[in-house]
C-alpha cells in the first residue's frame, strides 16, 4: 500500500479495496496503514490515533465478518493520552488482539510511547492457526521473532514501513531460525513531511522454514497478492532425525540475553 | 580446507602450508581441521582426540610464535574420557583459550558431549580485537552469536563442516543484528564413512556489520583469502542517531527466551 497520510477514511477504503481483488483466509497491511507515517509533532499523532477498538478496526471486523476472514494491519492507537504504533489482529468475530510495537525507530521515538504489550500470539479460530505480531524494525532484534515462534507462532504477521533494504533478507532467517512463515506487508511510496523525507523500500513477501521466498511484491507498486501455505510447516521444529531446533536450545548457556 | 579423516599430522601441515601462502593478523581454520568429520564410533573420536594443550594446539602456537599471529581452529578434543567438538584461540604467547560446541548436529551426538564452555570472548592483546568462537550449527541458534556480540565480541569465529546451504546467507543477519564481522572457514570435499556421507558446502566468507560478503571463498576448492577490517565498525552499535542496536533492546519483554 502507499497510504495518504492523515487520509485514514480513504487509506481504510483503499485497503479494503486491495483485499477485495483477492480471495485469502488472512490478509497483512503495512504499519499505520490508516494514518500514513511521517507525523511531525506528538500532538499530530495523538490527533490521527484512536482508541483500539475504533473506527478503523471496526472497519476491518465488518470486511472480516462479511467476508469470513482474518486481517492484522498497523494503526496509530491512543490510550490514555499516549500514542503507541500498534497493531491489530481482527476477524470474523470482531478484534482479537493487539500489539504495541516495542522497538521504537528514528523519530518515531519523538512520537510514540514504546510498547508495552510483549510479544503476543493469536489464535486465529476459524483457521487453527497461531499467529504473532512484529512491527517493522522489530525485526533486527531475533529476540522478538524468537519469543513468538516460542510461544506457539505458525505464522509472524510484519506490518512494515521500511526505508532500509535489509529486513526482506533477514527474514529468511527468522523464517529458519524459528522455523515459521513470515508475512512481511511493507509500504511503497515515499512522505516527505517536516523535514523528514522517507522512501519506503516495497517488496512485501511471505517466507517459509525452508528459507525461501514463497511470494514477493514489487518495490513501487500497490499490489496484493495471495499465497497458500500448510503451516504443519511450522509446527514440526526438526531438522534432522538428530535435532530439533527447539529442544536443541541451550538456554543453560544463553543467561546473558537478559543482561 | 578439504581435511584427510585421521591424517592429524598431514592435516595439520597442510593447514599451515596454507596459511603461509598470505599475510594476515588472523587466520580462521574450519571445525575439526585436524581429525575430518565423518566419525564412526564415539572410540574412534576418543582415539583421534587431543588435550587442550596438546600437539595440534602446540603446533599451531608455533606458528603464532613465530610469525607473530593469532589462529582459530576447531579440534577434536579429549578430556577425562570424553570427546568434545572444540576450537582453540591461539597467538604468539600460545593458547588463549578454547570453546565446546554447544549445539551439537546429527551424528555428532553419538561421538561427542555437548559443550560446557558457555560462549566465550577472547581478547586478541596484539590487534586490540575482541573475538568469540561459534562452531558450525551453533549459527542457527541466534543466541549463540548474540551473547558473544553483548559480551563485546568484535569479530565471530566460525570454523565449520557445514552441509546444509544456509548458514552463509543468515551469517549476514547475524553481522547485521549484532554489528560484528563474521568469519565462517568452511570445510569443501566430502567424506563417506561408516553409512554417512556428508558434502560440505565450502562458501568460506567474511561479513561485515552492513550485512556485506567482504570476501568468498569457492564452493569446492582449498583456498586462503584475506580480507582487511576496521574492528571500529563493529564497536558503534548507532543504526540512526535514535538508534543504538544494544540500547534499543527490550529484555523486560524477553523473557520467554530462557524458558
Amino acid at each position: 500500500m502507499n497510504p495518504v497520510f492523515g487520509e485514514k477514511r480513504l487509506n481504510v477504503e483503499n485497503a479494503l479495496k486491495l483485499a477485495r481483488k483477492i480471495e485469502s483466509d488472512l490478509y497483512v497491511l503495512p504499519e499505520l496503514f490508516n494514518t500514513g507515517y511521517a507525523f511531525t509533532s506528538r500532538d499530530e499523532a495523538l490527533e490521527l490515533a484512536e482508541e483500539i477498538p475504533g473506527q478503523t478496526t471496526e472497519k476491518l471486523a465488518e470486511y472480516c465478518r462479511e467476508n469470513d476472514v482474518y486481517i492484522v494491519g498497523g494503526i496509530a492507537e491512543r490510550e490514555n493520552g499516549r500514542v503507541y504504533n500498534s497493531a491489530v489482529a481482527v476477524g470474523p468475530d470482531g478484534l482479537i488482539g493487539k500489539y504495541r510495537k516495542s522497538h521504537l525507530f528514528y523519530a518515531e521515538k519523538k512520537w510514540f510511547s514504546p510498547g508495552d504489550t510483549g510479544f503476543r500470539v493469536f489464535t486465529l479460530k476459524k483457521l487453527k492457526v497461531k499467529i504473532g505480531i512484529i512491527i517493522c524494525f522489530d525485526w533486527v532484534f531475533p529476540e522478538a521473532s524468537r519469543v513468538l515462534a516460542l510461544k506457539g507462532a505458525d505464522i509472524i504477521c510484519h506490518p512494515s514501513n521500511l526505508v532500509l533494504p535489509y529486513a526482506q533478507k533477514a527474514m529468511l532467517t527468522r523464517s529458519f531460525e524459528n522455523k515459521v512463515f513470515t508475512v512481511t506487508a511493507n509500504r511503497v511510496g515515499s512522505e516527505k513531511r517536516g523535514g523528514y523525507k522517507f522512501l519506503f523500500t516495497g517488496l512485501s513477501q511471505v517466507t517459509n522454514p525452508k528459507m525461501e521466498i514463497l511470494v514477493q511484491a514489487s518495490r513501487d507498486r500497490e499490489e496484493v497478492k495471495v499465497v497458500e501455505i500448510d503451516v504443519e510447516e511450522a509446527r514440526n521444529k526438526k531438522i534432522t532425525e538428530f535435532n530439533d531446533l527447539f529442544l536443541d536450545r541451550r538456554v543453560d548457556l544463553y543467561r546473558e540475553i537478559l543482561g
